[in-house]
């Protein structure tokens, strides 16, 4: 497919075509990363008026099921797109966000698109590519945009990097146990959700206090909120979608949004020369065949050996 | 100092000298790094002869008093090297082991070398020349190293990748609640301690029982044990130091150690090359500049602007 067909796709909102573009921006052959950073290039002034949010929370706490069923009601109002990446397979190889039955009845619906990302290894499994995918599915017209993670290694502090908000799932805890949040997802977080808030009332209302103490005792300098829910039941996701819009609406304002965004563009055009930059050495054909060699024949000396290589792939290939 | 001082000064087992040497190989200046080279690969032949272990657990848990109380014992036969790698400054810019009041006793020994390093900001706070530090401390003689870390993000798995034996201290716990060791940590452990065993008798032991529950259940498939000890009142220390050293010599036996040292000189050949060509672009005077442009004015295409940059460097300063 030509550069101009994908264009014309996105821009005629065509889902599909769109989740063709996705996966050449993340393919990692030469001449595809050269068409995806042509696409980019020209959906980037097209891109930007979606409300960006990121939610994480632990395997089992509804993550799936408070999208779906908030996702479902905003269908009515807007275009809803999710990425889900899925950092499991990093460890257990085996994949949670994989499940093709997962949210079904949004996947059905025409004003919703979902997109599983593979794991590619990369820092708790968010990929390299998912702020580009953002990019693309602000070209094609959607206004609500969720990025799905499990709080693996550093997967929320990377989800946080490309949202507007993020948002974190919990259940009720005993109340003497509040460290079952990490302190940095606390930090990172704008909105705290207790899930399944029809099970054990009592123990909801304490560990909303508490949670709602801890963050004022944090004073962590940007307004967080505190909510409880029943995803399933659809209880109280209409009042946490107006709090974000609501709060989105005076980040705009007052220019939060932009700035953070500018910010965010910052620190991912240094992830991006990161990881680009070891991607050259690590896909580089006779680097790979030195590494199979040398697994079976490790060096006794590994710092000279990597700064060997290193010069004579640079003089040699890299040119 | 000429290369052959340096070396002459570390087969003198002159700890001076050796504190210097491990300034050199930390340096990020072209010609230290060049005679940092030469001095490791001299050292590597005389290197070797040590039990390498790894010291890990939350702060407060009783470290230092550990490494000083069994150090000063081990100190009347062996030669005792303690490199403590502080990841504290990452997070908070303070430093935990900075503080030179530590292991007053143990610093005092002439057997003894005790060896703070900064953090460069490197995975979890494990520097970069850590094994070299080990190279150049095996090669001055000492006979058992301990390497002293804070179990933050990475380190951990960093500080098993360059240890024979991995040591995880804690305290006793409520039985019901043993997820205060992370899955991942009690995985890398040869020697889970329960410290602070004079307080709190019973639950030292529930907490004793639960841990050998939980590792026969996860069936690591190594040698692993679990003690309790007061590190101050020096109670199981010695008992402690005997399993270690008894393993130590079944493992140089059965040629364990040795396949184990060359796995981890692959894992390290990988690490340096990947941490060696970041700096190579990270620490690039005209990329300097460029990222302190960027700050104030950052790219609308992160991507774009981070290959034309690699390409640009790549092409005119790293032939």
């Amino acid at each position: 497919m030509k550069t101009s067909e994908y264009l014309d796709g996105i821009k005629n909102q065509n889902t599909s075509i769109l989740g063709k573009a996705i996966t050449l921006i993340e393919s990692s052959l030469k001449n595809d990363k050269k068409q995806a950073a042509e696409l980019i290039e020209k959906c980037i002034p097209l891109s930007g008026n979606s409300i960006r949010v990121g939610i994480s929370g632990t395997p089992g706490v509804g993550k799936s099921t408070f999208i779906e069923n908030l996702g479902i009601n905003l269908t009515k109002k807007y275009k809803i797109a999710v990425l889900a990446i899925d950092p499991s397979s990093e460890l257990s190889k085996g994949s949670i966000l994989g499940d093709k039955t997962r949210m079904v009845k949004l996947a059905n619906s025409k004003s919703a698109f979902i997109r599983p990302s593979p794991n590619k290894g990369q820092l708790g499994g968010i990929s390299n590519h998912t702020k580009d995918a953002i990019t693309l599915c602000e070209a094609a017209g959607f206004n609500i945009i969720f990025i799905e993670t499990v709080g693996v290694g550093q997967s929320e502090a990377m989800v946080a990097s490309i949202t507007d908000f993020f948002i974190y799932l919990t259940l009720a805890q005993n109340g003497d146990q509040l460290q079952f949040i990490k302190k940095g997802t606390l930090e990172l977080s704008d909105v705290i959700i207790i899930n399944k808030s029809d099970q054990n009332k009592q123990k909801v209302r304490e560990t909303t206090l508490a949670l709602k103490h801890t963050l004022k005792n944090m004073n962590y300098r940007k307004t967080q909120a505190v909510f409880s829910c029943s995803a399933l039941l659809k209880i109280h996701l209409d009042k946490i979608w107006q709090y974000i819009e609501q709060l989105h609406q005076e980040k705009i304002h007052n220019g939060e949004i932009e700035q953070n965004r500018k910010t965010q563009n910052f620190f991912w055009f240094k992830y991006i020369i990161e990881s680009e930059f070891k991607n050259l050495i690590f896909e580089n054909e006779r680097f790979k065949k030195k590494l199979q060699e040398l697994q079976y024949d490790p060096p006794k000396n590994p710092r000279k050996m990597a700064v060997e290589i290193i010069n004579k792939i640079i003089k040699e290939d890299l040119r």
